[in-house]
């Protein structure tokens, strides 16, 4: 057995037992169920995430109109890797380690900011924004400054969002599943936003926890404000709505028509697409109405912003949901957009990032008022936090075992059997030979 | 080796080496001396302890009296498994894991309360409190409820208190000790008595240092208010007490006397039994006079509360003492009770909670002042407390080594050696073959 | 494989596979470069540098200025050891560990102080200050106290420094050490100052950053204060100093001529020695002249204290630096002296204490300041805790691999290497049979 005297997310040697270990945990995963407490709890479950997950896959990290201009960037944190984001020059968003490539230390402490170049505060070792090292005092003759550069960090955009990845292979399906829901987002224009609001939480469960809760409503009794916008009609089929619901399921079903017409009309697309679990970049689009004046997140359903967001005509264009695993969903509406990232801290602390967008001209206190646009979705984080750590504490508990999901948690499986299913890959690849 | 990704109480499954290890670590202990340093300190010892202590012995956890009516709860924290104690509908004390049947979610927050039925608040799964599940939503129709009630935990209570084990097979012998007991705690009717006060700390030692600091009196120099109760003959026998001491002795005689005088007449258990570390359920009992008026924990030995316990006629009647192994200790008076529980949190870190009580119909303000009531054993708790945090500095550090107990310390190396039988005999239990 | 229950300090007996992985560690280092991560971040390399330095290695960890008296104490904690540093009442200076023979409890929880006997506040064991038991309550006949002193620490004071030292075989080289610095450190008369100031800090970095950090003044353009002391040449020599600078280099090499002249005429030595990574006390010593006045750390270089130390007739007398492997330096000028000790706390925190000494007559607010005496140094203490704090956070990343040292960071090569050749001597020492 070989002691890790430190778990790299870059190499990922597991030790045999080890390894043996968690290929019979993920191997003894009961469909239809949550998982066994050391998904949620073991340190060594969290570095298998984090080089299973975290390092393989595409993250969406940040939107574009965070970065308007060359030299703006933000820091990311995913683990113990801190990147920066930054716009360069030409433009072209980058990504790099923050990490001088003298003697390690952290360059940027901020979480966003703008600079002209990248300058270590503690020798002065200075980088262009395009990562190139430009000046480093009193090297020897021998020293060459092209190889001293920042570390890359692989990172694209997708209309207005922008994904890193950690991986030196990253999964071969995003550029299609990209190709899928660009034609999806394209109408919003998304480029064209600007940050209304930006809430950061530290929530206390596992990064699974916190997808799972947001992968089902079968809790939405406990978000008052959101349930405010949907039509109150969770857990029933057209089948099963008792007679007193019948008159908001014929409201909800033309509500449905209306909202199907206006993506024909504006030759949006319109298909649901739900690939949760059958691919590395496991995705699920799809189209909801919103009750009431059917426009945005409000008690009424009234927009919260006077200036739609890109090519959209109608206002009453209710919720577009955009899940993407592993880490990330989207909702955009027709006034404006919010969007969360999800990044792993320990095996009981989970980062969350909920950013606000609106078009790029909006004024705020003119054409919105930002605590009405905020009001849903800050009071269901913070319900959602609570959730989440109740059933940290709870998993963590001996006592715990696995239970089954009910008919409407489908979401919350396909989330798990996708995860199980990136964690068997990984452990099923050739291992680096012990050294 | 199989890697431990996460140390369960329940299965309590010890790799080869670390089984040898702690076997070799109890098998060296030295009588008559404190424990080697990784007893108090080491996060695998602490797992034993848990695993071969607190999973597989009764424990004192809470009195009736914190439970008088249906729907009454309590929760517990034994190490990392939470326990709900309720009283049910038919006024059976009851306990379940604090952990919902479905996706674990914590169920009760709160230290005490009441509750009509157990629900948990992230889905509504709605259970009996003796433990049913009442009704989940959205289940299919293959769903069975009574296979999702409530994970039981044994619990029983004696004369008053309610012991909880998390064992499958509890100790044969509580059933004997209860027996022996009950007449000792009989008169007192301590289901008669309501809960004046009671207070939780955290002491910053091994749960191990608390006991053995509950064990002596060696150190009760540092407690004056304690001592302001007793009669100021510590370490003294008849033999070789001081002439300046001898009025003393000769008031202690009398007072002795007088109590058991008083015992005999009411047809009261006065024997004094000592089987701490003979048996699963080590355990002592005895009775003490105090000095002074001689009738509760005050400096003058006056009493702290109008209302007499049970059928106690004679209210000078001392100090009732019961130590049990393995957590507990209580201390019954003519017209209170101040009874003790010690649950390990972590190697370093030990929740003690203190329950004062008085008869039911005792009126705070009329038959007793609570700051009265509680003075003593308040002070005495905080200055153990420091006690307890200085050992634990000491033995942490390398400079540490076990050091002899003396003459008056019997006790103390009573609970050590019960301590280290238990764990020798679970660590000589047929193990779990490994998967 | 053994697993450790442990790791303890003074035995040190690493696993089968942790002493592979170390030795490769440490085998696989680049010289002329930063280590790699897993030294600065991992519980196994820090425990590693507690054994195979911190264990094995005289320490600075106090000045005789703190100790005037018999009874005076210091404590000092280095990793999990505490020890006692106290004058006896014969006035040699004893070191103990802070820890009760009876037990274990802590004995002495003040930083410094001054006591009779140390007595244990548990059960009043107490002991005379050169380590003897005196008194012990309820012995059984058999007790012998003479058995139960306090732990000795092998403790040496050199010119009013003191070190201890907490190997069983101190390094060999420490008196040869000791006889060569002894005569520069002579005309100071250490001996015959008093404290004027101490600080303490905890820097959010491990120790060996601490270390590397002082051990160069590449980043001393972070440090404007101590800069308005020292001529503006870094890195510049003889050879290549620019125009702009050609005077203040004639004026450098003309104090430079001076302070050696100083020197001579009162025959202290002035050679420089550097031997920081030959030998297991490696260690360096020289005089640099300070800018403007050249007398102290001010900004004009003006003198702090009117009362020179010892027997220094001129007070342009520059800054004496001591450098000590592995925790410590020291700055000495005519009028006061800071001096620097570094200890580990935990892999990514370590204390450093920075003591000020003037000379025993000074009288604060008469001859000298003390914000005007600590200026520089607390100035430049804050920014080096900025420095090291941030190249931790750079080091623990996953993007960070170790860099190449510029031509200015000889002395921080040199640390590097002396640790490495004494960590590689440690792991190839015989080990202890695995029991």
């Amino acid at each position: 057995m070989t002691v890790q005297l430190e778990r790299s997310s870059r190499h990922g040697d597991l030790g045999d037992d080890l390894h043996g270990d968690l290929a019979a945990l993920v191997g003894r995963r009961t469909p239809g169920h949550s998982l066994e407490a050391p998904f949620y709890t073991s340190q060594e479950v969290f570095d298998l995430d984090m080089d299973a997950i975290f390092t393989r896959h595409w993250l969406f990290v940040a939107t574009e109109a965070e970065l308007p201009e060359p030299g703006d960037f933000v820091t990311v944190q995913v683990g113990r890797t801190s990147v920066i984001v930054v716009r360069d020059d030409d433009e072209e968003v980058r990504a790099f380690h923050n990490v001088c490539r003298h003697r390690g230390s952290r360059i940027l402490d901020d979480a966003c900011g703008s600079v002209g170049n990248l300058v270590c505060p503690y020798h002065h070792w200075t980088y262009n924004v395009d990562g190139r090292l430009l000046h480093a005092d009193n090297q020897p003759p021998t020293f060459d400054r092209s190889r001293f550069g920042l570390t890359p960090v692989r990172v694209r955009t997708l209309a207005g969002f922008v994904f890193i990845c950690l991986a030196e292979e990253p999964p071969d399906d995003f550029d299609e599943v990209a190709a899928r829901i660009e034609p999806y987002l394209a109408p919003y224009e998304l480029g064209r936003t600007k940050v209304a609001h930006q809430t950061d939480m530290i929530e206390d469960g596992n990064w699974k926890l916190v997808m799972e809760n947001n992968r089902e409503c079968y809790h939405c009794d406990g978000h008052p404000e959101l349930l405010s916008a949907y039509f109150p009609l969770h857990g029933y089929t057209a089948q099963d709505v008792p007679p007193r619901l019948r008159r908001v399921w014929d409201r909800f079903e033309k509500a449905t028509a209306d909202l199907q017409a206006a993506c024909v009309r504006q030759d949006f697309p319109v298909e649901r697409i739900r690939e949760l679990d059958s691919r590395p970049t496991g995705f699920m689009t799809f189209h909801s109405p919103l009750d009431g004046a059917g426009k945005s997140y409000t008690a009424g359903g009234e927009a919260v912003c006077r200036k739609r967001l890109g090519s959209i005509v109608d206002d009453r264009f209710g919720d577009f949901h955009l899940h993407l695993q592993p880490n990330s969903w989207f909702h955009l509406l027709s006034d404006n957009a919010v969007v969360f990232t999800v990044l792993p801290l320990s095996p009981g602390k989970t980062f969350v990032r909920s950013t606000w967008l609106v078009h790029e001209d909006a004024v705020e206190g003119v054409d919105y008022d930002k605590a009405t646009l905020t009001h849903v979705w800050s009071a269901t984080n913070s319900q959602d936090s609570a959730f989440v750590a109740r059933t940290q504490k709870g998993v963590a508990d001996p006592g715990y075992q696995p239970g089954p999901y009910s008919e409407v948690e489908g979401d919350v499986d396909a989330f798990v059997t996708w995860y199980i299913s990136r964690v068997r890959a990984h452990l099923s690849r050739p291992r680096p030979s012990v050294s």
